[in-house]
């Protein structure tokens, strides 16, 4: 008779594994000698087909199945144990075979991904990138579809999302956003250029560790290092580390993306440690995750009340560089609009189109309609009919991003997902929260943060992202609540 | 039929996990906020308990006598398949039960002894111990032995060890290092003072990186960060971690404890990658491994013609501390000589005495002829029989040593052992290598460290302890080296 002390036992002991694979990344992101990429791949790959050997192995399949059966459970347990049999029958769906294909390819595509980005030529992860293409519509057909090949994969990252509901969301508001910005574009430019002063780095980190505290990011539970591409990661809701980057011509790059690594960080200190290892103690999905990042870095990290607070403090680290800077130049700089080519640096509003652009392109290589040596010329074409711009070459376009090499299509999608809901929920928030506005001007967020803990963080995979989101705001995701914040922010009726 | 390529994937698997355990603990003793440590204990012991499992299977135990009887193995192969039986019929004797209780008592007395440091107080210690002795006594009936239970326990980190061996190395050597003490005592004493001036901690930090890499630390394949406690560990040959602690108000504390954890880290570095996870790849014994450390931090880094080399440098670094330090006085109070209370702080002549001390302690716990409630009077007493000098309270006696509370019995022997192997190897390499000391004089220890790859660290574990003494210098250990050493070095005929 399985008992559900048994069922966290079994899957605390897998969450242990995969924690200690976290850890090898953080470290290889982070403080990894050049040297030793050879073997941490290696111990990186033996970690993960064990924890895939352990998870998919037939008695964790009797023992979710005995328990469902018993009855004996309650809610939250049955939540648990009905979220594990799904992560089971999906992962069982994989091949040891399949899995290290997978797991070889990518570490191929990220070699040839890098080499091909030195030198400025597409053509040299093309092949890399074929196999992917082709494994990844095995693992399609592998998992299963209906619709298109492509519903397959999304799920990986955002569960029920298919092309449909997709194609749907980016309807309903990529003509709105282009009227927004054509609107925009028909204003005089924002001045930004105070961003891109001398801002020396000891300084920024000083900055940004003092932004971070004041926040309620929990630095005994958590902290802070430096990397190449800034990221957040958990070993445990008590063990949540986020990096940055510095860049000492421009202030914006470390300021914004510790904001966003902070609101994915607040989430995972939020989950509730005694469900460690189990569902619920698990972020509800990809967009939420990224609803959390985008509401502090954007709602709550490019608003005026925000910066009425912290622009005087920030002055204090960096007085020469802000003190002709006044609070309206500094808002108009933060959220200047303007199209361009590489995705982590766009405002808010160009954004989506960067998103769409690689959905559509990733459709397409999946239903086979585009093949990959035609991707740059894909991406000239959508960036010029988009966004009016036209990458001079392969890194600042087809080449950018790292996610095709690891083998990750389907992730885009969720940060603009992420961005909607977040607008969704701020002003969920606002409403449920009367004086919001005046808590940011005095620099408190602890209503908010509180809020957030009780609505999103405590409830880990409970919900669908669907589900949270009605029980939340009382309807499905919309994109009018973001673009009712894009016309407030700019002034535009 | 079994092939050696199964054995090795097998063997590499396992390497792997054990790896990824020396991650997470780097990461524990570095980086690892302070509310992480409940889940990492978690993690660690899970990956204990994987790797244990896995190596334990009966399919190895097949595999390893297949390989033997087949007789199809090179000498290297054959070595290798050797060892890893040796290996595996040991920890098949490790019930699934003994190896958690030895980890759950190591988690309690390692708090317990935290506490009891914290509180200065040997009786808030004395149950985890207690219990701790109990768990050994177990530990070593399980293995086996003849003579003393501690030979069971020795084996753990130098194979073939025995308290009759130690006894006679310990018989031969504190008589003769008593008297010569009592001649150097009988001197004026040096003058120190020099060393414990304000040494601002950056430019320590740049002084110890500068050392490291010019005595051929491969900074490619490693780092040096800051822990409390210095320590090396290694992932693979090519990623090779050493840290260390700055006193700002103790210069001496930081520079020979980089030199002492340089020589662990030559030796990780010099093993042959391509054993990786193999006996092969894997360092001879613990003795042999601190016989690297020492003959770096003492038989180099504490000579005349290493610091004629290095002082000048030095003084570039802290011009103001030692621009009135010749020479003489310099290699004076470095090499000062004096009784003292903690061993960590020791001269190499009074070092042996603290190692002797817990010796002879740990093997009366063990044979019960020592109660854990009359450890700190033994302490007191022998402090004062073999080094006149007596601990005011626990935290400078029977505190001060981490082992006991990890359950680590058998390992203090070692680091005698490795003073006297290091001696013993320095005179070889001496004679070896015409004109050694003129190198040291102009900064040179190419020639040193190619010796030293070639006689020690290329072989792994393919000769034991005595095997490889006996194969460098053409007899056993023996304790000679280390007095004639001593001698030479203070001038005493």
């Amino acid at each position: 008779m399985p008992s559900y002390s048994d069922y966290v036992t079994t899957m605390q002991r897998i969450a242990d594994i995969r924690a200690a694979s976290a850890v090898l990344q953080w470290d290889q992101e982070t403080y990894l000698p050049p040297k030793g990429a050879h073997f941490r791949g290696r111990q990186l790959s033996t970690l993960s087909e064990i924890a895939h050997e352990e998870f998919c192995s037939d008695s964790i399949g009797a023992l979710l199945d005995g328990l469902l059966a018993a009855g004996t459970l309650d809610d939250a347990q049955r939540r648990n144990v009905e979220l594990s049999l799904e992560d089971y029958q999906k992962a069982r769906k994989y091949s040891a075979s399949l899995v290290r294909r997978l797991s070889d390819a990518g570490n191929n595509a990220f070699h040839s991904w890098m080499e091909a980005r030195r030198r400025n030529d597409f053509r040299l992860f093309a092949p890399a990138l074929t196999e992917m293409v082709a494994l990844k519509k095995e693992e399609a057909s592998v998992l299963g579809y209906t619709a298109h090949p492509y519903d397959a994969l999304l799920n990986e990252y955002e569960k029920g999302a298919t092309t449909a509901q997709l194609d749907a969301v980016f309807g309903a508001l990529l003509p709105q956003l282009r009227g927004l910005l054509d609107e925009l574009l028909a204003q005089p430019a924002a001045d930004d250029s105070f961003l891109r002063q001398h801002y020396p780095a000891d300084t920024q980190w000083q900055w940004g560790l003092h932004l971070l505290r004041a926040l309620g990011f929990d630095g005994e539970a958590g902290r802070q290092d430096r990397s190449e591409h800034p990221f957040s990661t958990s070993f445990s809701p008590q063990d949540v580390r986020i990096t940055t980057r510095i860049d000492e011509a421009d202030f914006a790059n470390m300021t914004w993306s510790t904001i966003h690594e902070l609101g994915h960080a607040l989430y995972e200190q939020g989950l509730p440690p005694e469900q460690y290892g189990l569902p619920l103690g698990e972020a509800a999905s990809l967009s939420i995750h990224e609803s959390q990042s985008r509401l502090w870095e954007n709602n709550v990290g490019r608003s005026p009340a925000f910066w009425e607070y912290w622009l005087p403090q920030l002055r204090t680290y960096f007085p020469g560089q802000l003190a002709a800077v006044d609070g309206e130049r500094f808002f108009r700089g933060i959220n200047k609009v303007q199209p361009s080519l590489i995705r982590t640096e766009a405002d808010e509003v160009t954004y989506h189109f960067h998103v769409y652009i690689r959905y559509t392109l990733e459709k397409a290589l999946l239903d086979g309609s585009l093949q990959v040596a035609d991707v740059p010329g894909y991406w000239k074409e959508n960036y010029r009919k988009w966004l009016g711009v036209t990458p001079p070459d392969d890194k600042s376009g087809a080449l950018q991003d790292v996610h095709w090499s690891h083998g990750s299509f389907g992730y885009f999608p969720t940060y603009s997902l992420g961005s909607l809901y977040a607008a969704q929920f701020y002003a969920a928030a606002a409403a449920a929260l009367p004086g919001l506005e005046d808590d940011l001007r005095q620099g408190r967020t602890e209503r908010l943060l509180d809020w957030l803990r009780r609505e999103v963080h405590q409830h880990g995979r409970r919900y669908t992202s669907d589900g949270l989101c009605r029980r939340i705001t009382a309807q499905s995701l919309s994109s009018a609540y973001f673009i009712d914040y894009v016309r407030q922010k700019y002034g535009l009726t």
